[in-house]
């Protein structure tokens, strides 16, 4: 297996692993390199270029069989072990991710969350404890977790990266709306939903006033 | 008001907003740009550059003040009047969509849900009526609808899109894991959260383990 693949292969392969999923869903058994591009919106040559960085090789004259493809994407994201994740605030954000994140991928799941509200910690929210940020240091590491997400107010996101941080996390998906400085042997990742959906509102808006403006 | 602000000024204007309201709530009046800058990882020209495209000025001997600053931003990022979205997908992720947005902008907020599922469809889900997707394309066009959110799965964002577009969206804010194909006066954000959550988590696992190898 090679040594680096590139964070853009590790985002394709998560990408055709569902793909594949869905088609084998829909009752598909095989397929081309080049109808597995099409759906993901990249060219034949690259599905196989990142194919070959995981080692696989297809049998190219019936296409890939779709079950065997999506699994051994899956053996090669996914941990051998179960990969707990910790989640930092249980607000109105953290509880949608929740939601979104349950029973999706047996091998990575939310094992623990974090708030500051007394009414929510000790308390189990969608199958998840939740704790107190002093807890946190101690329960990340007894329960080995590498990876975090941040669903707090801007403020408060700084320290609860650096806490989880400290206590061994090594990749933090980050829903709060600032930049995180963090050492570099951690992986961020950022989202910002209203953000996302502000941009879209204010084009939108422009290029239907600039519609209405051409009708004229 | 200058004719155009680019993608990713709206994207930072819409973070400011956000932070000064934040800083609001937590008591402060004024602040200088080289603040903001800090708070958004951007340097203190950007935000004053950023201000200036849309016609502010502050005064920089005090600072700019907190509550009118985040106003004249939101005067111009927000519609006059209000802008309504409609989600199409009311599975695990449209109700953590729903969630998520729901009270946070009431000059934009989701005025109408889409699924195909029988039993959805005729009732009020967290406040917002669920339509079939046969009534989309009046539902859109009576309800002057702009923007688009798309939380289906990747077999139907395409065909979603198309009926949104039709009926004449002009924004779409895409969590289906497919890239989609738009006349070019629709304007199209991207979000993937699974693919962002299995990226964090392969990279956290690597860094994890070249860890332990140097601790060897």
């Amino acid at each position: 297996m090679p040594a680096t693949v590139s964070e853009k292969t590790i985002g394709r392969l998560s990408l055709y692993r569902r793909l594949l999923y869905e088609l084998r869903n829909a009752g598909e058994e095989n397929l081309y390199s080049h109808q597995l591009a099409q759906m993901a919106g990249v060219t034949a040559a690259q599905v196989r270029r990142d194919l070959m960085s995981i080692g696989y090789s297809g049998s190219p004259t019936r296409g890939y069989d779709v079950r065997e493809l999506g699994e051994s994407i899956g053996r090669f994201l996914d941990s051998p072990t179960d990969q707990g994740v910790a989640l930092v605030g249980v607000g109105n954000l953290g509880r949608a991710i929740m939601a979104f994140f349950a029973g999706r991928r047996p091998h990575l799941r939310i094992v623990a969350a974090f708030d500051t509200d007394p009414y929510k910690v000790n308390r189990v929210i969608q199958g998840v404890r939740c704790y107190s940020l002093e807890q946190m240091p101690q329960v990340v590491e007894s329960e080995g977790i590498q990876v975090g997400i941040l669903a707090v107010p801007a403020v408060a996101a700084q320290s609860a990266a650096d806490t989880l941080v400290r206590a061994g996390v090594r990749g933090l998906l980050n829903f709060a709306p600032v930049p995180l400085r963090v050492p570099p042997d951690v992986y961020v990742e950022d989202i910002d939903m209203t953000m996302s959906l502000e941009k879209v509102a204010y084009f939108a808006r422009q290029r239907a006033s600039q519609k209405e403006l051409q009708t004229w």
